[in-house]
């Protein structure tokens, strides 16, 4: 830090992964609403998990933030109170930055991990006949978030049901583990929705896959939650999971275990030669997966 | 591209560098008098003459990029036209970048370089009795922005007067050859003006600096300029030149050429133990540098 770049010593036999990711008030975050402690945390978060996706551990982030005198004080320590907690329980410390001025508030987060040589996994390796995993419970950052939006009281950080929205943690262990095995064939994050994602991993793979609606894991709904939200339409349309979704050829499925800590791991359908996304609902019914998920152009 | 991350192999021997700078309508640039295609070329000089100051050759970059739907059309598709000549003329290609929606264009670019290990220069190193030197002719931007904001018509991209602040050159060759053969104490870009770079040099090696005025190499003004402008003002004040900076102990000095290919090499005074920045304005005159320079907190 203080000089023009940072210097990075990547280590023999590894190679260097780099990903970048906007965090933006009024698109990512609502200044009146999140905690910018939570801000500072999820804006790392976000961008290691997209290190976490190929299969890399984190090595350090470059913050470029663009700021108002107003937030120059006391929002801005709590950000980088959040921030400082996400490096160190990432292990990805910080290498540098660039600071300037705005009015609204901008955050560009650079991650920079490192994976074993030939060992990262990418989005087109998805071949027909694989089985199709996702990580942890889909939908529970979508309902943090609605239930953030419906609120009137100043967000209650410690309130378990927004801890996956305020605080998601990036699967970093998991997709390190499934890549130095060699056990997913492809891999991504699941930051705009499985029924965003799902899609972007198929096309970049040139397949299609089949998947059952009642093998999604959906979110945790308790009490009056679980007759307002349809967990469903959470698990398929919510973004800011932060899961990983990843396809495991079929002579290695029995590899990969119910769960990894605390973290389940499962089966939700199946790769297709044939190209689209199906859902099936139940019984006979099969429908095209329409993508609903997150995308900054069409809201 | 199209991955969650983008895969960088590292040479071994080599170390790598990495930076992160802002672009941003209004800050750095004014969208209805800057022509997209050296906003294009100017946000890639821009952070990989950061590189250069560490001596280091630019591999690759990142772009993040926040736009609105209006830009989504011609002005991005110069920009981008932009934006890959300074890749290609720059040898620093496209890896990766993130795109996201916003009112006001806001761009913001992660470029990674690679030097020798043990061979990068930092702002660290200037001792007393270094002499301090410059790339080039500085204030030619600053002038070049002068003319654009005092324009009416629009901008004539081809206009010689406006070249320098349209289309910098980072230095890297030259900072390439300084690290390799060891010659610099400690090295920066001036991208905020000699009066503001400078004393950041001097403060990250503990040392103070004292220059001659009628040694800086300033702009070259032609006809009405040279009555309107004051050169050494422009030289002193003016940001986003990116030429060079650096510092050379005594027994090297001799090894700095007044020219490399068109480039001049300059030296404009030395460093000294005592804190702060000193110029001789001409005979037994000498000021204390005030910090004129780009500085987006202060404007």
């Amino acid at each position: 830090m203080g000089d023009d770049a940072a210097i990075f010593r990547p280590r023999p036999g590894y190679e260097t992964l780099l990903t970048c990711d906007w965090f933006l008030e009024g698109t990512h975050f609502l200044l009146d609403r999140h905690p910018p402690h939570s801000v500072g945390w999820k804006c790392l978060a976000r961008a290691t998990s997209d290190l976490a996706a190929m299969g890399a551990k984190p090595c350090c982030f470059l913050l470029s933030i663009a700021l108002s005198p107003a937030h120059a004080d006391s929002w801005l320590d709590e950000f980088l109170r959040g921030l400082r907690s996400a490096a160190y329980r990432l292990h990805c410390p910080a290498a540098g930055g660039d600071t300037t001025r705005s009015r609204r508030l901008r955050i560009s987060v650079t991650a920079i991990g490192e994976c074993r040589r030939g060992r990262a996994v990418e989005r087109t390796g998805a071949r027909p006949g694989d089985a199709i995993f996702v990580s942890g419970h889909l939908g529970e950052a979508e309902l943090g978030l609605r239930l953030i939006r419906a609120g009137k009281r100043p967000v209650d950080a410690r309130d378990r049901r927004l801890r996956k929205h305020l605080y998601p943690e990036p699967r970093i262990e998991l997709g390190a583990w499934l890549a130095s095995n060699r056990l997913a064939t492809a891999m991504m994050d699941l930051s705009d929705g499985l029924s965003s994602d799902l899609p972007r991993l198929c096309e970049a793979s040139g397949v299609g896959a089949r998947i059952a609606a009642r093998q999604i894991p959906g979110p945790r709904l308790s009490g009056e939650n679980a007759q307002k939200f349809d967990g469903l339409s959470l698990a398929l349309d919510g973004g800011d999971d932060y899961e990983l979704l990843f396809t495991v050829s079929p002579r290695k499925i029995s590899q990969i275990p119910p769960r990894i800590g605390r973290v389940s791991l499962t089966p939700i359908g199946q790769v297709v030669g044939e190209k689209g996304v199906f859902v099936n609902t139940g019984g006979q019914q099969e429908i095209v997966l329409a993508k609903k998920g997150w995308d900054p152009f069409r809201r």
